[in-house]
């Protein structure tokens, strides 16, 4: 990677093709003519995925960071040479709207803080892309699409499944009805986090909820994206089997929909298992990728042969994907719409394990 | 294989250290001190796994059989050396309580006919194994236990798994804890059978039901010795996308159970989709077998890494088992208590899939 604090200690940089950049905004916007993300939210993901990954983009880069955690923000400005001009705390957040360098916000924050972050990263005239679960209620995720669409800025969801090589496989097998008409699908996302001290584990209003919203997330976009079909019912189950762990929380979920044309899925997620994949059965065979949900290792198998996908960077494929959905004004894939569905049937599924009835959509 | 077939062609069996067998059924009966079984109804699954069984085992063999089809007699007798008098039909079925060379009778017949024969059986003297599953109704299923008890018979049901070593693995990580407590199951079996021609998928007053019936029973079965506990309470969802196929049966259902100390288990099994495995999530590790319920083949993976486990062949174990309880007098692993207690948790998963209620047991 060439970047300025390489080029100074280096001299190489010019015989390589660089520039020297001067400090400040424009210098990095126009760095290799890619569009500048900030992250808002240091976090774990932000810190051992989004940023990572944002050194293998192609259209964007790691142009600034946000944070609450004055302490984390020296390691960030060395490891991604980010200068002082862009970098904010949660307090002068709204002063991006005048930092060129910035064209998009990044939040990682956890779920119920992303509205507000959106709305404010709307106003300030970025782009937002927002970590999944998008929002804990449908209510917000509509606060946050009308916001973006009011600052006519653009919002992709975190949707990183939906830009990987195997799930995009399963699209397509959708599709093109490869093996058929699609019939069955199972899929279950779980861990054994019960015993996690994050914000996730302890704080339901932050979360709000458990490992569907966290995990079984990834389930239910699969079944969605794997049938190109929306549920029409659901059933749900949720258990709990360590009363004092997970406040307000599920500990384990269970669900069921109908989707049109009698395709019907079995999904399951908690954080007491461990268990990743999506197995799709069709009219002529059937495919699984398993672990599917993981951040590499990704491993596809079709009627008993794998699938033979390359894994590469997810969030780098979903960031850069956004990038030039951007810069040419395309329909974006992991979009709101898609972030508030998923947040209706999450609702759908929550409210079926509680009446224990069926809920349709 | 020396039998008296071969020796009479070849001359050599005296040699191998059998002895001439006179006509008539004592000489069966005494042959290497083999228990004589009978196997009744000659369909697909006789032929195809219990006759080919029956040639491995050590404390059983194939004596005699029972069938409603003469022109299926020759072919047998001819292969497996069966001599007249201890072929039946279903008429004169009741004379072989007179013939001891056949020890037990195995009713391999659709499940309506179980109880009929187990009767008559027992009735005869004979010990019996009854195909899974045990009967259509848990009402016939106590018949049949109050017969084979009346007449001081011993009954098992043909629970394959049951005495196959990766499942008895996984028995034994129940029992021992090797894992931590178990937390989650998933189990799933299912076949693309919805255009058979087969009673199966035809006959729901021979079937009793559809595939959870046929083949959701050996996840239902995992489920309980997987666990070493027996279900509290069971919601279910059926499903039906093509109506014009299984009457009166379903074509694809999911269920889920509540068990002691807060295991839950969630289940498929369908007519119109391809899975085959039984998935556990302990407090510490994970554990697999796909294909599970397959006649061979099997492969287990706990943590990730394979079990390395040897398949053999689960009839012989089964029916080898049974000849011992019946010699020793000891317990059978695939008792009809058994048989009973899935059919009681059968019917209670179609009563909550009619009821979209919670069943308690």
């Amino acid at each position: 990677m060439v970047n300025r604090r390489n080029f100074i200690k280096t001299g190489t940089s010019l015989a390589l093709g660089a520039s020297i950049f001067p400090s400040g905004s424009r210098s990095y916007r126009t760095r290799n003519d890619k569009l500048g993300v900030a992250l808002l939210g240091l976090g774990g993901y932000a810190s051992g995925q989004l940023a990572p990954a944002l050194q293998e983009t192609q259209h964007c880069y790691l142009a600034g960071i946000v944070t609450g955690t004055p302490s984390k923000i020296p390691e960030w400005q060395e490891k991604y040479d980010i200068p002082d001009s862009n970098v904010y705390n949660y307090d002068n957040f709204d002063d991006i709207a005048s930092n060129d360098a910035i064209d998009v916000v990044y939040i990682v924050t956890p779920n119920a803080l992303h509205l507000p972050f959106a709305v404010r990263a709307a106003e300030a005239g970025k782009h937002v892309i927002c970590e999944k679960p998008m929002e804990i209620s449908s209510d917000r995720c509509r606060e946050m699409i009308a916001a973006c669409k009011k600052a006519n800025r653009k919002l992709q969801i975190g949707y990183r499944c939906r830009y990987e090589a195997h799930h995009k496989q399963l699209m397509q097998y959708a599709r093109n009805e490869t093996f058929g008409k699609i019939k069955v699908i199972d899929s279950n996302f779980s861990f054994y986090g019960v015993n996690g001290s994050n914000w996730r584990f302890t704080d339901p209003e932050l979360s709000g909820g458990g490992p569907l919203m966290d995990i079984g997330i990834y389930s239910l976009e699969a079944t969605r994206y794997g049938s190109g079909l929306d549920p029409v019912s659901v059933t749900a189950q949720s258990y709990k089997s360590i009363p004092d762990k997970l406040p307000g929380m599920e500990e384990s979920i269970f669900w069921q929909m109908e989707f049109p044309d009698g395709v019907v899925a079995n999904c399951g997620s908690s954080y007491v298992a461990r268990s990743n994949y999506v197995h799709i059965s069709t009219e002529k065979g059937w495919y699984r990728i398993e672990p599917a949900f993981s951040y590499g290792g990704l491993k596809g198998v079709v009627n008993g042969e794998p699938m033979n996908i390359a894994n590469h960077n997810q969030q780098a494929a979903q960031m850069d994907a956004f990038a030039l959905n951007i810069r040419n004004n395309t329909p974006i894939l992991g979009s709101g719409e898609e972030g508030l569905k998923d947040m209706i049937y999450i609702e759908g599924i929550y409210e079926a394990a509680r009446s224990e009835q069926k809920v349709k959509f």
